[in-house]
């Protein structure tokens, strides 16, 4: 959730590639979904079963826990309500939406949720029914097909908790996750489009905190400023805890404090994004906060992270494998940092071998971004995401990936001298921090994913001190 | 969560009784409440063992949880950080935290938690340790002490879920709980010094509403204001999702949506309250959109619940029972209600005994407020309350309380006459709706207790069609 730029954002940073030109808002796609994901299962035959999120009360306490819908559930339904439950009969091709049935007294405190008449109306699905049939239904179905039950995963309750749900011989944990995350990851025309108003809101919230930052004094007016204009657009749901970080707390990624005074600080980062029915958006800017840089060294390190940017958004395109990009990212921030004398006694090679450079670019390039901000995929873009997956050595003696971008003729790559990107191939993996590609099997991109590229460059004090600096690899 | 006022709210709704002035915001007094929590347990030896929230990740999600401190843990702490525990030992009077170790790889992410330095500086403890070495502490106390581990109940995991834990003789799950709901339905100065400033946060973000009201043209621009204002102010929770519902979802109790335009509708009610410190705030008033009451009759309602309000205001003391306040108000809006012709063919008593207001003013009176916005209590204040809650029958004869009002000369009762109410001695009980005195249990008021006022009058179509013109004891 990380970038740098000190104008208004214009939503560059949230990319789908080659995505289809639709705008239309329409009904979710949810029985477009099942099919695909029935597809992935590659079965003939069998009862797709999901539980979407219910309503629960805190723990010692009669207030509600947020509700929050459950992304597998509304991926195959595109039902935000509670306490429903949907069924997909892969042999008869039929999906059903199992609604809360409606309690007259809970009306008058809570409203109430979709009959089942107004339920077919606004949903894409084949029929609808109140939820204590569901148990019954199951049980039939089992009797009367032969197929399996596709659950998600054994932790996910299965409710109704029947007996006819526990023979294991009849229900299958393992392959629904899998096929579902492969298709989630690959974002229909319908999808583009909410994600999109959830970038076009977000960008608006971004530009209303430019207009008035010259009138605030501390982080909180921020934050205040991005929810208030979200939630007038009835963009209810932040994507993630808004990040206002001034000062050095910008250089703590996940600051969600957000309660200090500006005082003697410069800069500012603000990384935030809303949902728009679920679907996710993810703007980071950095801003100086007396609308202009302070010092000739803030605007050079914008400079550096905007062509890390560039030269990854332009290199973006099905076929490439986005830990690549990573790579380019990085190999951009060494010659910049050393250009700039912040790196300084090594060569290229050298600091690109002990992957100092994670000292200042701590997470990954980007990632999926869907139900989810960080959004599920069947294998993960890039190994070295976030910096805590564990990473796969892989034999020194294959051939690099990373080759076969230092050997492009692509024009797009022109700013990149990836000559020296070769020797990583000889290089020691030391999995906590070294750049090399670890990972073989990362995900090249395809059409339809949509992806964050953000890299960034901090100076965060207390992780330079006491990861990089006190290591005589890194602190030369 | 209810009350009609068009003017700017000026806080009466949320009173407390007696309470020390004192505005000093200083330390949370954190060893005062163990104090007083043991004096309730009523044990001279013993260790009461809190864990504090967990940072936690959503179901299928790298997203964490919103945090939200457990209220009993922060009762005796003050301390609003994550994956903190908390031990106090009964006969050396020692009060410990226990903060998680800090974690150089996360510090970098998410900043740190107190350092055990920091928590003895900014927390009223006697010590404070990093947590790897709790479970060892709890083994040591238990084998070099006679006394037993209070937790606070069977379903709250305790960590570290030690075998020493499981000793079923030396631990207790009974005590603890009901000795802290006793003292924390009785607040002590700093606590309603911090009820206090959640409440002028929330009074002054109603007014930013009523300031810019006219200039909106939905729900959600009012939910925004309201949320920009306390953020701005550092008041990041809101006590329970903003209720902001135009024309007829004005009469929803708990409506949370805040989606619609405004379009015809004439009035709208606005029921938020932020937190200050994990203490609740919680002010509802009923808005014209225009600025002026459409109607006589809309200007009347409003005149009947003031009328409602301010005459239980005004009988608020120690000594008093909550629950004939509630009787007051419904006596209130039975002859409002006959006068305006809004309810007829029957006289006072008839309606009275039948429950019919109920119809009207569903919910109770108000309810403690604290780190809960229904804050706990040993007792209910009132058996009512909710129109939920198990009511108990008590014997007919018995010396009616509500006779203790009917016969007070107390001026402040003035405007109310009460000669009607003894006849509820002889009224039938039916649990779900009548409005006799059901529990001779209910709470009295005392000293410290924190108390909404907040009666309301609606009309909810859909509750009106459903539950009470269905009924030929209502209809007529």
């Amino acid at each position: 959730m990380r970038n740098v730029a000190p104008s208004a954002p214009d939503n560059g940073e949230s990319l789908s590639i080659n995505f289809h030109a639709s705008s239309a808002l329409d009904k979710y796609p949810a029985k477009q979904h099942a099919l695909r994901v029935v597809e992935q299962l590659d079965v003939k035959q069998g009862l797709i079963y999901l539980p979407g999120a219910v309503t629960a009360l805190l723990e010692d306490s009669d207030m509600p826990v947020p509700f929050r819908q459950r992304r597998y559930f509304f991926y195959l339904s595109g039902v935000n309500e509670a306490d429903c439950h949907l069924t997909y009969d892969i042999q008869h091709d039929e999906l059903i939406l199992w609604l809360p049935p409606i309690n007259p007294v809970r009306v008058g405190w809570v409203g109430r949720g979709s009959t089942v008449e107004e339920a077919r109306d606004k949903y894409d699905i084949d029929a609808s029914q109140y939820s204590p049939r569901l148990s019954k239904f199951i049980e039939e179905w089992m009797h009367s097909n032969p197929g399996k039950v596709y659950l998600l995963h054994a932790s996910q309750p299965a409710r109704p908790s029947n007996a006819h749900l526990s023979d294991k011989k009849r229900v299958d944990f393992e392959k629904l996750q899998r096929a579902m995350d492969y298709c989630r990851a690959r974002k229909d025309p319908h999808e583009v489009g909410l994600i999109r108003k959830a970038c076009n809101v977000s960008s608006a919230a971004h530009t209303a905190v430019l207009r008035n930052l010259l009138s605030y004094t501390n982080e909180a007016q921020v934050e205040a400023c991005f929810l208030e204009y979200c939630v007038a657009e009835d963009a209810k749901n932040q994507a993630y805890e808004i990040i206002a970080g001034s000062g050095s707390n910008g250089a703590i990624l996940h600051y969600v404090k957000n309660d200090e005074d500006f005082g003697d600080s410069q800069i500012m980062v603000l990384d935030a994004g809303c949902e728009w029915d679920c679907y996710a958006s993810d703007i980071t800017r950095t801003i100086p906060l007396s609308g202009r840089w302070p010092s000739e060294e803030a605007k050079q390190i914008y400079d550096l992270v905007q062509t890390m940017q560039s030269s990854c958004i332009t290199a973006l395109r099905p076929g490439r494998r986005f830990l690549d990009l990573y790579f380019v990212a990085h190999s951009i921030a060494i010659r910049g940092l050393l250009k700039l004398g912040i790196l300084h006694n090594g060569t290229f090679a050298e600091i690109w071998k002990a992957g100092t450079s994670r000292a200042f670019f701590p997470h990954g390039l980007g990632h999926h971004m869907g139900l989810e901000v960080h959004d599920v995929s069947e294998r993960p873009i890039t190994a070295a995401r976030q910096g805590v997956e564990k990473t796969v050595p892989r034999p020194r003696s294959s051939g690099s990936k990373l080759e076969r971008i230092s050997t492009t003729s692509d024009a797009d790559l022109g700013v990149i001298d990836m000559d020296d990107l070769t020797e990583i191939e000889q290089f020691d993996l030391t999995p906590e921090l070294c750049l090399a590609p670890c990972d073989s099997e990362s995900n090249v991109l395809e059409e339809g994913m949509v992806v964050t590229v953000e890299p960034g460059i901090y100076f965060n004090r207390f992780a330079l001190e006491q990861l990089y600096l006190s290591n005589p690899t890194h602190s030369k």
